[in-house]
């Protein structure tokens, strides 16, 4: 039987803080993998967490159990939710940053986590992930069913983040948003390929600050150096590219931005 | 039988000596389970290598073997340490970092590491992480004891750091100090919660730079955002804190500050 | 039988798409145990990606299989090659990344990996490491051969970046460059063991910017602090490093400059 997976998406970045939480879910279940996802979200950013979460877990096997730790409201009266769809689990504050998976992986079951025996002896108000988090990921890797976790809450009775949806402004005209900045500095978009079937990618107009970009490119590579390209990028999502160089630096490209696609 | 699970606590940060180290164990023992602990202590920073072993370590599993490499010695005539304690091992230079943690879990035993078979064939003398301590890790994953692998350390006869306790100044007024800035900029002191038994928490009052805080709270939420807050953090340890933000960046909070309690 | 390795060693850095990777390898194989090597890497620096597999690939057990994804070409025509060398396989753009370990660790067979059956069924034109290169790895930990990637590419039909051999500019003076900097701040250069065989290391004199070193000493800590040192490195080759302290910073060290070894 193959061993089951965890992963972790925290704001931990590179303090020793998930390498605890792996000592406790390894104590808790010696044979758990855990994998990082990532612990680079900036500070308490629920956005950046639920869009890597939406386009980053579907590549993990059934039975992924995935745990996320961006949580400012640690030690306030917000609860932690353990989320079942069909072929994986999430544990996480209830903070609205499940919102946008759970949009494409329906949830089938969500529990409110409030069985203590599955938490370390000892919770801090500070620390879940080590406390909270690990551990019950941990029982669950062992077996333990999401019910078990404590009562079920109702799908309008937990935080959701709506997923800004661009807006057809005209029939010719969609305005959508940039929703994150990655490691490369390209800008992605809200606006998704399905948002653009049935137009001629080589025929639009795509205007974002000063830049107006003609045309859907197909990689990176596609234009001169330094010039802006926009193409239908890897997470599904229209995205703003510098080719070779960064976006965000080179055009000052940031969240929230607007993206305008005119057809 | 579940896998033997080895740490690696590194100022290496993201560059490629951490997972050479990897290599060489999983080349000894492909069975060892390695968890990165942090490798972004700051370069060559001891205190700050013994506070993150101090409150990680014991969250590890029993028979947890941990390998620390902050190592400015390398190449010198510094020794290596292997000390057994009751449920873990450590491996690391003898420059004192264990000392904090062994204080906690007292060593059993503490040999010179200096048998050559269990190193690599050749040793350079600026990278004994790949050398020496991730061949000698996996060797002991494998079931080498600690007594194999040189001579008795006196307990007298090795480098110790004492922990920095706060002191007593008059009945009403307890100095400590900053000992390390986390992920969050909070700044976690020397101050225990031990240290605060008997005393009222809403009561006190915590000075820290221009900051007059009064009473410790339960969590980072407590407060108004951008305001300084003193809460009992999950090191168990007093923490000083933003609301909403760094309290290193917005106080200029750095290791070594005073922070006094008035009771 | 001990679980297949895979090193993952990209210019990802701490984005979620490592993670991806581990996603996609865990669904194929879930047996496969994945070591980073290092996401650190300059964007699209193939030089810097070269040097890291060099040093670092032999210390792996013999089947790892070595996944390089430094891919500014990714969507262009620009091939995906696959390696196999007596002990290793290396999978990675056709961009030259490999040549400078393939110098040390033959290749015994390469091809270009065209097999769309072992990729993801959707291939974007973007992001190759989760599409083609996470799945195609673990198809080889499964036991896919090099073979059934693709068809074969003879030795001279594939991207090579020379390595740059120092030049004995006449009998006393030996001409080299430094080839990387490493996390402390030290200039790791062209200049191996090799070249320097039969001289006398504490006779030979070398000049680096304004720094005229004498002799090679045998570790980082045998210098006054502040001064330049050369030693010759754990990489095998002559490293310029600053007695506590970084090169890099203190003396404005960077990849390119010249070292100057005088006998």
């Amino acid at each position: 039987m193959s061993e089951p997976v965890i992963t972790l998406t925290t704001d931990f970045s590179e303090d020793f803080f998930a390498g605890i939480m792996k000592g406790v879910i390894a104590a808790v279940n010696p044979r758990a993998r855990v994998y990082d996802l990532t612990h680079a979200l900036a500070l308490g950013d629920i956005r950046a967490g639920a869009f890597a979460l939406m386009v980053s877990c579907g590549f993990f096997p059934p039975g992924t159990i995935h745990v996320v730790v961006v949580d400012p409201g640690v030690g306030s009266a917000r609860r932690i939710l353990c989320a079942r769809t069909k072929n994986h689990t999430f544990l996480a504050p209830d903070n609205g940053i499940l919102s946008w998976i759970l949009e494409r992986d329906p949830a089938l079951a969500v529990h409110s986590v409030e069985e203590k025996k599955f938490f370390l002896h000892a919770v801090s108000s500070t620390f879940h992930g080590r406390d909270i988090f690990a551990p019950v990921a941990a029982h669950l890797s062992l077996g333990v069913r999401v019910e078990d976790l404590g009562p079920a809450v109702a799908p309008d009775a937990y935080t959701r983040i709506e997923f800004p949806k661009p807006v057809q402004a005209d029939p010719h005209t969609l305005r959508g948003k940039i929703l994150y900045i990655d490691r490369f500095g390209n800008g992605i978009s809200n606006i998704s390929a399905d948002d653009l079937i049935g137009l001629d990618p080589a025929a639009l107009r795509i205007d974002v600050l000063a830049n107006s970009i003609k045309g859907v490119s197909r990689s990176y590579v596609a234009a001169l150096p330094g010039t802006a390209i926009a193409l239908l990028g890897s997470t599904g999502f229209l995205e703003i590219a510098c080719s070779v160089g960064s976006a965000a630096k080179r055009f000052g490209l940031k969240v929230g931005e607007n993206v305008t696609v005119i057809s």
